[in-house]
């Protein structure tokens, strides 16, 4: 694999810029994100003309002069109009790289009422603004604010056990926002000794073919290395030890799990240790059959 | 790669079978399951004792016989208790291959209410059964009924712009549902024509740097292969016609966007076609320069 070292500069580099056709804003790593306040160059005009809810009468005198009152987690403008006062309220929310926005998820009122009346105000401002993706994270506990996100346009983009993010697409042309994560990876694990004998394994899972003899195989854990994820499920299925030596072949199957896509990467490993000790839950049976396995005629 | 070559049919082979650590149910191919009704074993210990809208009072008189009202979209049951009738209802559902249960979405009741009461009996009667991990899978459009869900004690697994999946694991032992998707998958395309000149772009995404030179990027499409994506980008961003060479490389980056992880490769394309015409909202400038590259110096 001459080739694959050659090339290592070029990868290494190329993975330091974005791919730009996509917005991805690191929504869970709000400490990159400038988190703003009302800017100086704040107007009138962001005072949600197309929000029902905060429009002024044509008979009030808007005055130019305004207000910030701190509240814990909404961004509150009380502009003085005569002897009146009007308090409008928006989210926190970041800008983000790409002309979007990141709404502060801890600082979402608990009230479903607040919540409604300060998303609609929020649209409406981002929109004045010239924003484009907005992303909103709803945690569970939170949860009776995701019918009132649907219900404002938001849609949902991806979750995790703990949360939702949904996002809204404001510019009137096709959205820009990148998919949600399209694949699962997994291993499966090429375990050949020095006689050229071959590690397998039977499955218990009901999908297997009864009584077939495989690679062991599994997906890798959250930010596992591929080689480590081998040696991980070698280890948990058989109990056997052993080290990474190369990355042999991969296939790249579509519509799998959750209609997503799903590379898996077939490891060359070497036993390190002669005891096999099956992970009762999973695995049936696991061997090392006396067959010499001859890489070359294969 | 003669090794990659060789160990092809293992690869393929392997990919028939699941990964058994994970139970994956084809939530959205809802051909592939077996739709069950209640089934003959159906017996009076899976009346939902745990759930207070449903007990029975002692002083009622359980009669071994029942009838069967079908309604659209839920399993209802109606004994017949001395002169009352009691009717519980449970939400349809189809057993997948892995001991659990995945909910019917087209069944679900549209009014709150009745959700919540058929969710909280249903969950009674799998516990009964012995079920482990439910499914379930609310749209858009019933987003008035997640709260509902999240409340019974169900977590978000994953989301699609349409709709949210999410999950109960009944057994008191850890969750063995799998994660969610875990991977974005990029390409980087090395363009290089006869005389060893290179396809170059600068991009204006704001998180490039200015001015910088680098191979076109992108990230593949749903269900895309991955030579199909690199065509399809240098296409995109430069215009240029090619065909796929070879992949040369790969890099696995975690937390990038999404907190999930990121793999890219590297792919060999020879151009087809000499003109080079840019996609004016993601590329600044494309070009060929004038400098051989030498792969066997790199």
């Amino acid at each position: 694999m001459t080739t694959m070292a050659a090339f290592t500069d070029i990868c290494q580099w190329s993975s330091f810029h974005c791919q730009p056709s996509l917005m991805v804003p690191r929504i869970t790593c709000t400490g990159n994100w400038n988190h703003h306040g009302l800017s100086s160059s704040f107007s009138w005009k962001l005072f949600c003309p197309e929000s029902a809810s905060f429009k002024f009468s044509s008979s009030r005198r808007l005055v130019a002069r305004r207000s910030y009152v701190p509240k814990k987690g909404i961004q509150v403008v009380s502009p003085n109009i005569g002897s009146q006062t009007l308090t409008i309220e928006f989210l926190n929310a970041w800008d983000d790289e790409y002309g979007g926005v990141i709404v502060d998820p801890e600082s979402l009122p608990s009230s479903a009422n607040a919540f409604a009346s300060t998303l609609k105000a929020s649209i409406s401002n981002w929109k004045l603004k010239g924003k484009k993706g907005i992303w909103l994270k709803i945690t569970l506990e939170q949860a009776d604010l995701v019918p009132i996100a649907i219900q404002e346009g938001f849609l949902y983009h991806h979750a995790e056990p703990g949360y939702v993010i949904l996002t809204y697409w404001i510019p009137n042309e096709p959205c820009m926002l990148p998919s949600s994560p399209s694949h699962q990876i997994g291993i499966a694990a090429f375990v050949i000794n020095d006689k050229r004998e071959i590690l397998v394994v039977q499955e218990k899972c009901p999908c297997s073919c009864p009584g077939v003899w495989k690679l062991p195989t599994g997906y890798i854990d959250k930010s596992e290395e591929i080689f480590s994820g081998a040696i991980r499920e070698v280890k948990e299925e058989t109990g056997v030890d052993t080290i990474f030596l190369e990355m042999v072949a991969f296939r790249h199957a579509h519509l799998v799990a959750f209609e997503k896509s799903d590379l898996q990467f077939v490891c060359l490993l070497k036993p390190l240790s002669l005891e096999i000790t099956v992970d009762e839950k999973e695995i049936q049976d696991a061997k090392v059959p006396k067959t010499r396995y001859n890489i070359d005629e294969a």
